[in-house]
């Protein structure tokens, strides 16, 4: 918008704009993940559209079935400035601005007004829904008359008569006044959900007394009071609100709440440290780019706000709690697009989220048998009972247009599988096994079978095929075996007997429950596994290119810029029927695809597939008018392909879809799975993060102008903190190195559950070694001589620092030490080469004797086991390391900084070393005393010792303190015994 | 209903029965052609559809596109007793009785009510919408405080968010107070129209001070007052509305008539007045049967108040203006079955009814567009535009259930006939030429010019045909050459043809004007008249059975009496496509095309077609639960066919169908066109009124029990009055006789344009006399007789009560003459006799010198013309005094007493005359002097002369004192003069 100024986290507006009034309501909506209200005037606008929403009401409508109901309106607050109504329709604005702070939730609004009668006041408005009580919302206003002397009214409403864009959902069941204030009882029309509203009003600065008036759905307390110029009065109006999906009696509950919630400051106090806790583990820290700064914060506080704290049997619609967009529909935008950013920074959100999907199983079981299916066929869009409220028809309201059909629900089925997806990768992030055997198996598995009858057999070719399906590109409505649908179907198959497997080990009784309750059997598995093999997939090996689906190369072609500038999709300029035959498609379908197996390498993503087809598929995509899904999923394989300004430009293009209504459709609410978007294409795009067996692991790509990109993840129970700053290009490589990440030393581990998968057999065939703090000292070397350095150029440094650059680069390295400090590039490699001519100095003295205690026997009793052995050391000196402690010629391979190009964390060096030793990364083992090491072991997928203390290398599979008197045969079962761990918790 | 009580002008309900809540508030419908409100509380109730709807008040809505807007609600008005707001939900009823009042179109409830904490109280509500001044709405409440002292508050509100079943379609412009109330101002969200309210309370009977609160959209006035026991206080509110369609500045508008207006009683006195002035024209007065007399009154009200007084832009929807059924959507019920009561008893609502459809041509336009046709279309639903607007889809919101095509809007084309039909009888009825020239030729030849482009030629059959249709009848959704469909549509082109000629000859300059507007060539005017001659009609005339479309006979035939007892429509028990395959059928097809032909005995209409058709299509109609349009067709066929009591029970299902909710869908609104189907199966079935050239005349059957059935028509013009009552069934003879009808002599008659048709080509062949006052003056002898009788009896009798006598039968005559006096049938019997014995021994002395002046002269002229003559006569002794008067030997025919049954008025006589002369109706000319007689003639499409003054004999083509000096070269000339009067005018 205009009038938009951005700062770290607050959004102001500078200048009314009722033009655009719609979408500035979603645009300030706030929130507490018990409800939404959007950013509409406390005194009403002609054709304005106030909404609260409140998880879980829903209510019949026609032809949707049912939508989120619009509640009672908690916002009216009338002011009458000597007889004058305000209102930003009549009199002058003399003065305007709203601003919305993210980091606490307020809305507020200051004016300066001259009503018609030429009476100056500033009205200052604020108002925030209680993250620390969901059923709290207060406003405030303040009032400070400037010219005159004179009477002012103050009605506060609950308005009884809200709106789903003309459709009231409620029945007044009665209001009233209390002691303290006044309260309204209403319920939903079909779906009989009661709301209870209670409100009171206090005012401070002036004397005042306060009336009720009880008109029927319209309870209003008002004050008339003599206010005098230049002295500010105060409003303060607290609002509560339950309704009967979570207690009994809804108004009785919001009238005892607000009996004993008296200060507005408190709450209002309460809310910020509510905020607080959440920003720290979910705030995203840009550095360089105040735009994309504040843009990827308010992102990640419209989803916040729209994630239920408290509640599993809601999800976040399309359009999250901001707007009547897709009437509070469900979609798959949550799981796979907004999920994720819960997962990782909020897994408790997250649980409610999949479990959402298991309390509506037996609305998608009812559409699979509608459709004549069998097990659950997930709704396209969904609500509270996960039955199919997607429509049927699209229905103009001019008398002579055409009805359109949505195939959506009858078609676009790959939503089963993707659910599956998410619920198995929240199962890898959070290793949540109770949640997994009691709900999640059962949403894997029963989807599982609905596949099952659901794909046919084609016997003249002898494979399966899906038929009649619309895939992630919704421009085609009718196409057959979709690549995007069929692997995501074999790969749903291939973990849905993983799944029952792994019940049926830890939880024979709950698995033969669920087996009998689904009627699983292992004919079933045998179907599953031959649909696994004869699933056809559109794939060209000689090319890695992907056909979208039967046919679509042979569709006509289009050059998409033909129809550049333009303001709307491909499709509202062609038609339906004419994108249905072109080569152009809605948003990523196979690049979808290839971006969902990217995270876990499975087929059939690999960097040559996805070069190929992002060549093919990227230009022939309606990325900026097609779906508001497709830019953020483009923005990270952008990056992938090391096309970072293009990345950067599509990952704008999904940052401020909203704050800059990209796509005109604000006015229907937050595009909620773009918000998700933007959070993956921060952190598994640009800051390229890996999930690696232990921990994620960063593989940056910083856009430009970025100087620092700071966020935390959770994964399987511990917190990781990265804090990457881009340097300077190397000239050689256009690839960037970074400072890297350090993990948080206190972060919380209450449980650390191991990664679940199905128990692999345990086949050590190689032990890689990193050399420094594992087999000698010279991490003391390299200390002395950063010392050193440091001494020399005045820069405070110890031993305790020194800790931080453990398995750290030296690049990297030098780069802590210097923090903030301003050395050209040319100072910087002469800092980095001093720094090595005292460390080459140092260890020119050493020898056997300066091997670790436990080193040489291990070696020894290594070969007798026949157990390959190899160093993987990031030094540059490792090779003269080796040769003067006398084990270089023990050891079958030696890697060092010369070896690969990506330092440790990456895995390169350790998958170099099982090469070289001719063994695969989950027959090695990795001995390593810091965390980054572990970090590259575990992202190679080997096995990992850790030696030292846990806070530095808890990552890894086996921790140990050092080397001192351990066995191979001790490291096996250490490792046999992290494996049973593993799969039994 | 069962707790509803039914009195002459009065409908008593006396008891709340909350279960039949929606259904009793369409039933308390009150109304005033401007704006129709149900009967909901003033004090609410939960699930209420408290609904005002002002005629031409649309706004947008989805699947139905728009809809008649519920306009802000004028009724709350809130009793909080002693701080228990009154509500009957709660505390306790002791009494309970609601009134309507159709006489004076007043709506009143008396309670006696507990509170929750005891108190009782009489509250006595009153309602009307006054029709002295559309704009005026007023309330009156009495509260009488019986066991307690105490505070009573009152909020009389204006309510800004009614709602369409959820649906609110009103923006809230602005609200406030005045010095005297308070006023809303609200405009529809997408058609923009505004709406202004206003509304004061007064409060007598006790000290208040009112207080207002302007809620934004709820605006109240409340006041709050110490009520003592026994002692009543009145609260009157009177509320004002305009809407921008008539006025500018709606809220002022009703500002200033709120000022304007003070008194309550002063209003409620008008509005009295006004519909004292309705009844006197419109009533209908049924004695010996209290339920009919009320429904009938009930029915004529329902839709008396849904008919615009001042608005040629609007016309009554489907279910008029009482509730949300059809959307407030305008099908044909509206002229065929509701528009005759108007045009006969208020035509200046005829008026602006027809001339709705002229004001929405280009809508209609606009859809023969859309379909590919010319001309106008009729919209099957209609709305503001007269664009169609029946929605495509009937849409179940079961997540899995199927959606249903409703075709009406495609295929059921009939209306574009039906109302050209309207248009003519409009024309023909009121002789409204000016309108004709303006407005309804318009009307008629454009929808000719679809017709034209609709009709298919099938050159293998040389015929014309018109496939894919639905009927009348709904049950059977895509036929071919749907008779009822072909027929009206040859109907209406060989209309158009007459009203062009008509137009071209009357009013040349407006003709061209038109035609070349329409395009409209005499290749245009050809093809009509290809189409008359050449439109397939599926009649066989050797049995008159007619079938209902193309392969109907070869359905599969089905017992409807199978199944029985049933609560729904043979299409919900068996589903649509089966009755589509059945000869089962919703509505009269066949039978209401014979309906409609039946009035000018167009063909295929005569008694053996009806017989025929009845016999075959009534016991296939699904008259119970089909269609609500059935019932009164059926009656007054029924009737016709001399099936009195299954007349009646068909006819009770109609006028019952609100009041006792036979279809249970009374909820829904009042069933318009029923109501309107009632007046015309009393009028046109029970009065058997038939509309001859210059008068209706009345051939009544009425229901047994009914002892008088009395009612007013204008027929062109004139007001004729009809006092009918049975006489006791004679025992020869089923049929009945009646006292006949009298004609106005004081009935205004401003104007009486001769009725319009194609000037017929004057060939008269035959002359028919009447005895008594044309040839001769035996009327002297029988009124001597009749003296002499009455004189024995001690009855007051003299010259001018023999006036009455003219033309009437004996014992008709004799009944006059008893009046109320108590007869046995033996007596009257006697005194029959008795008086004719007299008579007879009168005329003994009768000689040619008692010929009258002129009358042997012309029977002498008429011989040497070639003329034929005829006497007709409805004395028994009209031979004996031909005799006598020695002209027997001169006229070729002679009919009396015993020559017919059905004496006159009717024509039976002289049609018979004319047959035996050998001539046809029109080539006749009949010489009369009694107003029964010139009935007779007219009813047999005779040529009248009549002989005396006007005031008895107005209605005769020629108008003579007698035939004194009359040639019959006078009479061809008044003949020819009155042709071209007819014409001309």
């Amino acid at each position: 918008m205009s009038n938009f100024i951005y700062t770290d986290w607050i959004l102001r507006e500078t200048q009314f704009n009722p033009d655009q009034l719609h979408s500035l309501e979603t645009i300030f909506t706030i929130g507490n993940g018990y409800l939404g209200t959007r950013g509409s005037f406390e005194e009403g606008y002609i054709r304005a559209l106030p909404a609260t929403f409140i998880h879980g009401v829903y209510d019949d409508v026609p032809v949707v079935y049912t939508e989120l109901a619009n509640c009672p309106d908690w916002l009216p607050l009338v002011v009458i400035v000597n007889g004058d109504r305000f209102r930003l329709d009549q009199g002058e604005i003399l003065q305007y601005e709203r601003q919305l702070d993210v980091r606490q939730g307020i809305l507020s609004r200051s004016l300066r007004w001259r009503s018609p009668t030429g009476k100056t006041i500033d009205i200052r408005f604020e108002r925030f829904a209680s993250l620390a009580d969901e059923h709290v919302l207060g406003q405030r206003c303040h009032l400070t008359p400037l010219d005159f002397d004179g009477l002012i009214e103050i009605q506060a409403s609950i308005n009884g008569y809200p709106e789903n864009q003309g459709f009231n959902h409620w029945e007044d069941l009665d209001q009233g006044k209390t002691n303290t204030g006044i309260w309204l009882h209403s319920r939903t029309r079909t779906s009989r959900i009661e709301v209870g509203m209670a409100a009171k009003m206090t005012i401070s600065g002036t004397e005042a007394s306060l009336q009720v008036n009880t008109a029927p759905g319209y309870p209003t307390l008002s004050a008339t009071f003599f206010a005098s110029s230049e002295q500010t009065v105060i409003v303060e109006k607290l609002v509560t609100v339950f309704t009967s999906r979570e207690i009994d009696k809804p108004v009785l509950a919001a009238q005892e709440k607000l009996a004993h919630k008296s200060d507005y400051t408190t709450l209002l106090k309460a809310n910020e440290q509510a905020w607080d806790e959440v920003w720290q583990k979910s705030d995203i820290l840009i550095e360089g780019d105040s735009t994309a700064a504040f843009a990827v914060r308010y992102n990640l506080f419209q989803i916040i706000i729209a994630g239920s704290r408290n509640d599993q049997k809601v999800s976040i619609p399309a359009k999250t709690l901001s707007g009547f967009g897709y009437h509070g529909h469900i979609f798959w935008d949550t799981e796979i697009f907004i999920l994720p950013f819960f997962i990782f920074t909020q897994p408790a959100i997250a649980t409610n989220l999949v479990s959402y999907r298991y309390h509506t199983l037996n609305g998608s079981r009812r559409k699979a048998s509608h459709y004549g299916f069998k097990g659950a066929m997930i709704a396209w869009e969904s609500a509270d009972t996960g039955d199919e409220v997607t429509p049927r028809w699209s229905l103009p309201n001019d008398y002579y247009g055409e009805d359109v059909r949505i195939w959506c629900r009858d078609r676009e089925i790959h939503n089963s599988a993707d659910i599956a997806y998410a619920v198995w990768n929240y199962w890898q992030a959070t290793g949540d096994d109770e949640w997994m055997r009691d709900c999640g198996a059962e949403v894997i598995l029963d989807t599982a079978i609905f596949w099952a009858s659901r794909v046919e057999f084609n016997p003249q070719f002898e494979r399966y095929e899906i038929r009649g399906v619309i895939g992630a590109d919704e421009y085609h409505e009718l196409v057959h075996n979709n690549t995007f649908t069929n692997r995501m179907v074999q790969w749903h198959l291939e973990k849905a007997l993983i799944v029952d497997d792994w019940l049926c080990h830890n939880f024979p009784e709950q698995a033969a429950e669920l087996e009998k309750k689904l009627q699983l059997t292992s004919e079933m598995r045998s179907h599953w596994q031959d649909i696994i093999a004869k699933l056809w997939i559109l794939y060209d090996p000689s090319t890695g290119l992907i056909e979208q689906f039967e046919g679509f190369f042979q569709l006509e072609d289009i050059n998409l810029a033909d129809y550049e500038p333009r303001q709307k999709s491909i499709q509202a300029i062609l038609g339906n029927e004419a994108v249905n035959k072109l080569q152009v498609i809605k948003q990523p379908d196979v690049l979808m695809l290839l971006y969902l197996m990217r995270q876990s390498a499975d087929f059939p993503y690999n960097q040559k597939v996805l070069q190929a087809n992002w060549d093919y598929y990227a230009p022939r995509t309606d990325i900026t008018y097609g779906s508001s899904l497709g830019p953020a999923i483009h923005a990270i394989l952008a990056s992938d392909l090391g096309k970072t300004a293009e990345a950067y430009k599509l990952f704008m293009q999904a940052a401020m879809v909203d704050l800059e209504d990209r796509r005109g459709n604000t006015h229907e609410g937050i595009h909620g799975a773009s918000a998700g978007g933007v959070w993956q294409a921060v952190v598994f795009g640009f800051a390229g993060i890996q999930l690696r067996e232990h921990r994620p692991v960063a593989n940056p790509h910083l856009p430009p102008g970025w100087t620092r990109l700071k966020f935390k993840l959770q994964w399987r129970g511990h917190w990781h903190e990265f804090d990457l700053r881009p340097q300077q290009i190397n000239q050689e490589q256009s690839s960037r190195e970074f400072l890297s990440f350090t993990q948080l030393p206190n972060s919380p581990s209450p449980l650390c559950p191991p990664p679940p998968s199905f128990p692999p057999k345990l086949d050590i065939r190689g032990v890689i070694f990193d050399l420094d703090g594992v087999l000698t000292d010279t991490a003391e070397y390299h200390y002395l001589a950063w010392q050193k350095l440091a001494d020399e150029e005045g820069i405070p440094f110890n031993r305790q620092a020194n800790e931080a650059l453990r398995g750290v680069s030296r690049r990297a390295s030098l780069m802590l030490i210097i923090g903030d400090r301003q050395y050209s590039e040319a100072q910087i490699q002469e800092m980095m080469e001093r720094k090595n001519r005292y460390y080459v100095e140092l260890i020119q003295n050493i020898s056997s004797k300066d091997l670790l205690p436990g080193a040489i026997a291990l070696l020894d009793e290594l070969k007798q086991a026949g157990i390959k052995t190899a160093i993987g050391s990031g030094s540059k000196n490792a090779r003269t390391v080796l040769e003067k402690l006398g084990i270089a010629d023990k050891v079958d391979a030696i890697l060092d900084g010369y070896s690969v190009q990506q330092p440790k964390p990456a895995p390169d060096l350790f998958l170099h070393a099982a090469k070289q030793l001719g063994i695969e990364p989950k027959q090695s083992v990795v001995m390593e005393d810091a965390a980054a090491g572990i970090e590259a072991a575990l992202a190679g997928g080997m096995w990992a010792i850790g030696l030292g203390p846990v806070e530095r290398v808890g990552a890894a599979h086996v921790v140990l303190p050092s080397l001192k008197g351990i066995t191979w045969t001790d490291i096996q079962a250490k490792l046999n015994e992290a494996v049973r761990q593993i799969h039994n918790s």
